[in-house]
């Protein structure tokens, strides 16, 4: 019998919770997507993993559970159409609206970019065409589970006050790149400045205040809360998480955007800025990270 | 034998060309698309359908031809998640971005919203689910064409110069609802105030000054054309389409927006407005007219 396959949980950040301003007034923010109001939110002591879930971690998953995502269940999952030789775009299906996605059949955690790509020298780089319902699994495997949403922004502002990144006001102070996204003209040409055109191994970035990298940029990141356009508090300033108002459905909040965010098209690498997708939906700029 | 199935060409709009002024300065335009700089653009005189293909028109084409549409070949296309039942939404994934999009096995342009659907009532809908392909397909077997691109914007201005939409400047004059495209908060609720959730017959809508109908709303509509971010135009004005510039890739324009537009998301149902996608693509908001 092979031995028992234990989860790698990383380094782990335990953070004492208490009260923060959740939200932003940004003028850059989205108000569709409820960035705001700014609210005093409280939160019990909690820990978080320093770096989103790897490659290689999720692979012990796999070993030990035997687990089949649901990207492999489908078939297919969503890649960047840069990221493929031609004859692959050619015949992959894009949505309209968003034509940089290629449904590519056969495209999965270990085979980002479909049959014949493979994760070699990426261990160390987030796992990606991962659905939540697929982080939920692992978590469940590895005795954590997916961060709230408030825990998550807790988290990311690393103790800094209604910055609008994880490091302050400026995305580039002294001209210095400290997040995975997009630089040039979306989606033509990444000039990639910050160095990664694709996914960067965690790690590559300085961490915030609290010990996190690459909270915004690199890939989404789930959390456990669903999408609502409200954010109810309770009378105790705990949020009320997964609210299941009228505007409220299966959909699960996603957050810190991805390589691909660009400002002109997806300024969503903010601390405050929220996605969302359906719990069985993943794709190559879709990761996570564990709580506790 | 059966007798031959021969096309039903509907309504041709006979139109003498000339010279047109292409394009926007639109403060509502979107500079990324290159609806602009205004050009003078000079055409050969051309006919166009004075509809979208209908689901009719095109069970003709494949009964006649056994066609296989792209949809078909893949297994699955895009449908808009408020039409599906919770228990197909649930199975159906979504790209990042454009997350109302449920990638739907057995979706095709005859069981528009997957297995079980019908196009019962819908002979006078647009076709959709059709890809730039099975377009030209079409246009082929009908003997006729896609429209250029230029040609798609002169007809759909309908004689007037540089206005926004086909009959004006003012998208509800009179508070009239003259296109099919979304009212409410995309993509949570659809108020329907134009009358339609999802596509309309053809001529729900006023005709433009040249007897078009549904230039804009309803669906996207291809055209020959290659995306290509300039717009090259010959010494003796005339378009160059097709260019196949550095920055020009595979993908085909589609023009005039759909029911899925609105203001707050995609504000395309102007008539300088632009978009594409692949030219093996397509989902529940894309069909096409003919010319000759
Ligand atoms: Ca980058
Ligand atoms: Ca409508």
């Amino acid at each position: 019998m092979p031995s028992r396959v234990e989860p790698d949980l990383g380094e782990r950040i335990e953070l004492p919770g208490g009260e923060f301003r959740m939200g932003t007034d940004d003028a850059e923010g989205f108000p569709d997507d409820a960035e705001g109001p700014i609210r005093s939110v409280r939160l019990d002591p909690f820990a978080i993993s320093a770096t989103a879930v790897t490659n290689d971690q999720f692979a012990r998953f796999i070993r030990a559970t035997g687990h089949r995502t649901e990207a492999e269940t489908f078939g297919w999952s969503f890649v960047f159409a840069g990221f493929l030789p031609a004859a692959l775009r050619k015949i992959s299906s894009r949505p309209e609206g968003t034509p940089w996605w290629c449904a590519v059949d056969g495209a999965t955690w270990d085979h980002p970019e479909g049959p014949g790509s493979e994760l070699g020298g990426r261990g160390n780089h987030p796992v990606v065409h991962v659905s939540w319902n697929d982080a939920v699994a692992y978590c469940d495997w590895a005795g954590g589970r997916l961060p709230t949403e408030a825990e998550w922004e807790y988290a990311a502002r690393g103790g800094l006050d209604q910055a609008r990144y994880p490091w302050g006001d400026d995305l580039t102070p002294g001209g210095k790149h400290l997040c995975n996204i997009w630089q040039g003209r979306f989606p033509i040409r990444n000039e990639a400045e910050d160095g990664y055109r694709g996914t960067a191994p965690v790690r590559s970035f300085p961490d915030n205040g609290y010990g996190l990298y690459e909270v915004v940029g690199n890939v989404w990141e789930w959390t456990a809360d669903r999408w609502g356009t409200d954010h109810p508090i309770r009378a105790d300033g705990t949020p009320e998480h997964n609210p299941t108002g009228p505007e409220t459905g299966p959909q699960r909040v996603m957050r810190g955007g991805s390589y691909l965010c660009h400002k002109s098209y997806c300024n969503r690498y903010r601390v405050a800025a929220r996605s969302r997708n359906d719990p069985n939906s993943g794709g190559g700029n879709n990761g996570f990270r564990i709580a506790f």
